[in-house]
């Protein structure tokens, strides 16, 4: 079934576009920051896919670890994963999608390859979403983690390489890292070094040639237009509900239907 | 900030309408389901906003009743609620939006009276949405309950005049009690008993010149296209993810922005 409004939209934001950040509504925004990106590709979705949320507690948030059904919202949490799957969900009906979340509170890349076996190839996922880096360098500030921008960048790559060996033809999206500074958890001790971890997530989705959804820059755009770091954030690091539906629209942008 | 997107969509949805059901995505049968019903008013949604959604376990779906604040996933849970509200807290980060959810399961419309004090007028709320209506009709058949549809249809209207009384000026909205068949739940001993409450919050709804969430014509569309009753549903009664997003979709035509 074609999904006609999708075209429409993205039509009328290229219009859009030529006005300044203040005078777009959020959607618009996080349409024009993510197309605008240099490296915005897509996933096409497909019938049957199997697709797994991966990452850390902004992944996690609120799902049953206990849960085995796709698609429930014990699987998916209360945060990003199941605003973004109830889209899917609701505008393909005939496509029998199976959606999982297993994101772990506090992982890092390590982390993910410890479990990746149980919690990404056992369930044959045909879309794997990868969001992971924000723990790699706080718990360098918080808990004594010892783990440096080198190993997030040959963990990482190690991860997909693995992953790809495993489910050949499985497509890959990987999710920007973000930050949001004037909040309880980040200040500028955190700059310049987290950018690095924004940079490597960025620079292996290009090396890969795989979609890469860019949550830094949506989330910058949105404190342009109303809602300061502490609306669409808790923290600076998890987001609110409207932060979670912001990264939700954001990541919507890197699948087509 | 004039949103763009929703104008230009509604436009499309009006030319769109014209194909058959099978040609049009789910989003635009909400919005031509919900669009073309006879009562489509709508609340205008202001700065400072407190918004309340009430009914049964399909609103109540997974929040942590303990939890106090608004806008956060504990309180909104993981169902219609959440996805609604976290469409309008990204779409109006100006608006300085509180959203509770304070939905309880098995809750028929005599209990919503029993608690209205606390978890209704004491909340302030100046757009209160209400959901409720299969558990007046289903605990008939599954738990002795002896109210019939005369009660269902007094309690109501009883229960909007003290909430029009206690909170001048209060943007009401109704929603419409749904069930699906060839379910675990909902069989053909429901008809045609269940739809004199389906059409008693409709009539009410007109009686008090309110807006109208007509959500058995949203599932009723939905089923035309890909997915049946059990992939909206869980049960007939509890929407899937899928059939929650629906739900959301519709309630946000509700709302003007």
């Amino acid at each position: 079934m074609k999904n006609l409004i999708p075209n429409s939209r993205r039509n009328f934001i290229k219009t859009a576009t030529i006005g300044t950040a203040a005078t777009l509504s959020i959607p618009q925004i996080v349409s024009a920051a993510v197309g605008t990106s240099a490296s915005a590709k897509k996933v096409q979705l497909s019938n049957n896919d199997i697709i797994l949320f991966q990452g850390d507690s902004i992944t996690d948030w609120g799902r049953d670890h206990k849960a085995t059904e796709p698609n429930t919202s014990s699987m998916l949490g209360t945060g990003y994963a199941i605003l973004a799957a109830a889209e899917l969900l609701m505008k393909h009906p005939a496509k029998n999608l199976k959606i999982y979340n297993r994101g772990v509170s506090g992982n890092k890349v390590y982390q993910l390859a410890e479990r990746w076996d149980t919690d990404c190839i056992a369930l044959k996922p045909t879309i794997v979403s990868i969001h992971i880096g924000v723990n790699d360098f706080w718990h360098t500030l918080t808990s004594g983690y010892k783990g440096t921008i080198d190993n997030y960048i040959a963990d990482y790559k190690a991860l997909l390489d693995r992953t790809q060996k495993a489910l050949p033809g499985v497509k890959l999206i990987i999710c920007e890292p973000f930050a949001l500074r004037g909040t309880k958890a980040v200040s500028d001790v955190w700059y310049p070094n987290f950018d690095l971890y924004r940079k490597a997530a960025k620079d292996i989705a290009e090396q890969y040639n795989l979609p890469f959804v860019p949550y830094q820059s949506v989330f910058d755009k949105a404190l342009q237009s109303g809602g300061d770091a502490n609306y669409w954030t808790i923290d600076g690091v998890h987001p609110s509900v409207a932060g979670a539906k912001l990264m939700a629209q954001a990541w919507l942008e890197a699948v087509k239907g």
